[in-house]
């Protein structure tokens, strides 16, 4: 098998190797991989003697019967055997990703005093006299709610509730890692849009923030308004805002690179649904002109107008755009061939993008990218931390741009993003939103402290 | 102030005090402290030279007015200086008290690839494909919602779902510190029994049983029936099924250590709420005998007698039972004069009981305790984890039972009940109510492995 444009590397599995301890065996081992088709991942040294090494390799696969092949053209490459195969995604799943913890022991009754009862009815009754400490004696400042009733999940569409778990619980680590925010999955049975937001509504006084996930459009942008509306706390739903903020950021890097402003650029996005809908107004707020709009649904065109959008075909966009940005969910939709010289290309549908960022250097992009550089796992983070600090009572626009400014800065020149791996960079973003939103007036000065 | 049956020790504070490092400082300041009417928790060692030692002081006491009478009577003491005064309970509630964290740190790009996209597609993909893979490969089935309205809350009464919060966290924080499960409080904003329970039901395929707490009576009794009828995870009121087991156990404890048989001795309840009407309903399962009950409301009287049970007056029971049982939040209510020779006597309102134990046994009781010894603790992290590892699809009768049994089983001959703070107590639990789950068909035996 040749990996091609569209390649969907859908498996992850570590291969247990064992050869001859010398040189150039692992030049071939990893030859042989590539040329099966297979990416290679992490490569760790297990065991190292004179006679033989032993190493675990991570290759990413599209499906059991191409880890096949990759095996068989492993076991070809002389001096090598596999010795086991694993899967470790599955191992590191077993469980659950996430668990509700004690932030302190209770090791002795003393402890168990304090915190339970009797002490625990002091804490009770402070709220009960002044509310407003419940953000300060409880996770509730501190907490949001990752919602979803599993109908857009990942690439995946409707899956259904409990197949959505893993996305929400990865979701809810990545929060507590980077940016010390809990987020508390909620999968929620509902037919329609009033019985979501209902049950939300019901729930929201356990959190300070309603982040809402994966839930397919139209019907994303009913419950989105529905919730603001009837809710003080803000509501993100991270498809859409937090797409818009990443994409502006990458957007501003991408300037700077070129040395071009973002209100001289003509801009197309390809895909108007919930993400490419949220980067159009995004993008149309910051640089105050008209995007490019294209799409084969008739009511993401209309509510593309609405908001002031042009619209133009495919190869319109292509054709006349100096920045085109993805997000059809329609792997390799853009042939090498529509690429114009000079172009910048963000295509940027998971996992498998509309054409692969070397594809369209090659075919004369100035710069591209795909959904893997251009992450919402940059944005949602610090864009949380900034809020919930300043106690936010929204997320608004200005805290987005200012979001995709500190994703800026923090991006090496010549660059499109920072690595998501790196905590000052959700620290710059947290600092940027909550900075905002005190601009803004709808957060709190004295929550900037504890992001500085 | 004297210590009376009445005395509310609400407050915890920490008092640092330095003496001069000679021998009856330290008993001269506690006999202080106690004739202060204060009680004393924990006593730890600051600072230890030749001239002098610092220690910091748990004391229990009323209200700030009584703190005050404790820090002028400790100033008192000879060579004896009060340096600092700490409220470490507000200081432990900074933040809240539980944290949802990654079970696994995310530190580098292969792991962010194994947990989040594009790893997590294949788990999403093997749930959708087999969906009872959730409980295995997802928190779901370690996590059990915590759910109140915030009308019952402790001794509080009805102080709304902010003011509930930190009695829900202390209960998620022990849940995993005992048992390894995932509490995951939801205050829920309901004005009727049908509203709270459609947002539980909503929000339901998050979890794997729903922990009821402090919901008031008689709106409990038809929430729980509601959510029993339409889910098929345990359902589990803990402050009545919780309170039930808890207090078989300890009675059963008081057999052995009586010399009696539970179905020889007659039993009476005072207080007929939630809690009095869950001890009556599984004492009566035991034993298979009426139980003598009373309370001053008519409709808790009817409930009462509907499961079979006899209507007395508090006289009546206090004249013929010789088991008598109060969960009436009526502090002293129960005075000694009252108490017959040879009765066994748990006042178990908290945090102030109808008669305090040492009254108890000084007016002639055989045994008695308080809420302090026969405590819930002891009983839902066990419940939980035995139910969660079988897969139970209710938590019965029988699963209470033997959660009672374990728990005799655990205890010291002569005392009534275990140490909530050892770990093998829970574990007992667990073992015993997963046998039961799986003896009475609700359960999967393959889940007791988990739990020898």
């Amino acid at each position: 098998m040749v990996a091609t444009n569209t390649t969907n590397y859908g498996l992850i599995r570590t291969v247990q190797v064992r050869n001859e301890n010398i040189p150039g065996v692992l030049g071939a081992l990893a030859s042989a991989i590539g040329s099966a088709g297979a990416n290679i991942g992490n490569i760790q040294t297990v065991h190292l003697s004179q006679s033989y090494v032993l190493r675990d390799i991570d290759v990413h696969v599209e499906d059991e019967t191409h880890l096949l092949e990759v095996l068989r053209a492993v076991g070809q490459v002389k001096g090598v055997r596999v010795t086991e195969t694993r899967d470790e995604v599955m191992d590191l799943h077993q469980g659950g990703k996430i668990a509700i913890v004690s932030r302190q022991p209770v090791a002795d009754i003393a402890m168990l005093r304090k915190v339970y009862t009797p002490g625990v009815a002091e804490i009770c009754r402070a709220i009960h006299a002044q509310p407003s400490l419940a953000r300060r004696f409880t996770s509730i400042g501190s907490t949001v709610a990752i919602v979803t009733d599993g109908t857009a999940v990942l690439g995946l569409g409707r899956i259904g509730l409990a197949p959505a778990m893993p996305v929400m619980e990865g979701k809810a680590a990545l929060l507590q890692q980077f940016a010390g925010v809990n987020g508390a999955p909620l999968l929620i049975e509902a037919s329609n849009a009033d019985e979501f937001v209902e049950a939300v509504v019901r729930v929201a006084p356990t959190y300070s923030g309603i982040h809402v996930e994966d839930v397919a459009a139209p019907a994303c942008f009913d419950i989105v308004a529905q919730l603001r509306e009837r809710l003080s706390i803000p509501v993100m739903q991270d498809d859409q805002d937090g797409t818009a903020a990443v994409v502006l950021g990458a957007l501003m890097s991408a300037m700077r690179t070129t040395d071009r402003r973002l209100s001289d650029v003509t801009i197309g996005q390809v895909g108007l649904g919930a993400a490419g809908q949220s980067v159009v107004s995004l993008l149309m707020h910051a640089t105050g002109r008209p995007v490019l709009g294209a799409d084969v649904n008739e009511d993401a065109i209309g509510r593309h107008e609405q908001q002031g959008g042009r619209v133009a075909s495919l190869d319109e966009i292509m054709a006349t755009a100096d920045v085109v940005i993805s997000t059809t969910g329609v792997p390799g939709l853009i042939g090498p061939e529509r690429v114009r010289s000079g172009q910048i290309v963000f295509a940027l549908s998971n996992p498998d993008p509309e054409i692969r960022p070397a594809q369209a250097i090659e075919a004369g992009a100035a710069l591209a990218a795909d959904g893997t550089t251009v992450n919402n796992l940059l944005g949602y983070p610090g864009i949380w931390r900034g809020a919930l600090s300043t106690q936010a009572s929204e997320i608004n626009r200005s805290m987005l741009v200012a979001a995709g400014e500190a994703l800026m800065e923090a991006t090496p020149h010549g660059d499109l993003s920072p690595t998501a791996l790196d905590p000052e960079v959700h620290r710059r973003v947290a600092y940027a939103v909550g900075k905002a939103a005190v601009e803004s007036g709808v957060g709190d000065a004295d929550g900037l402290v504890d992001l500085e």
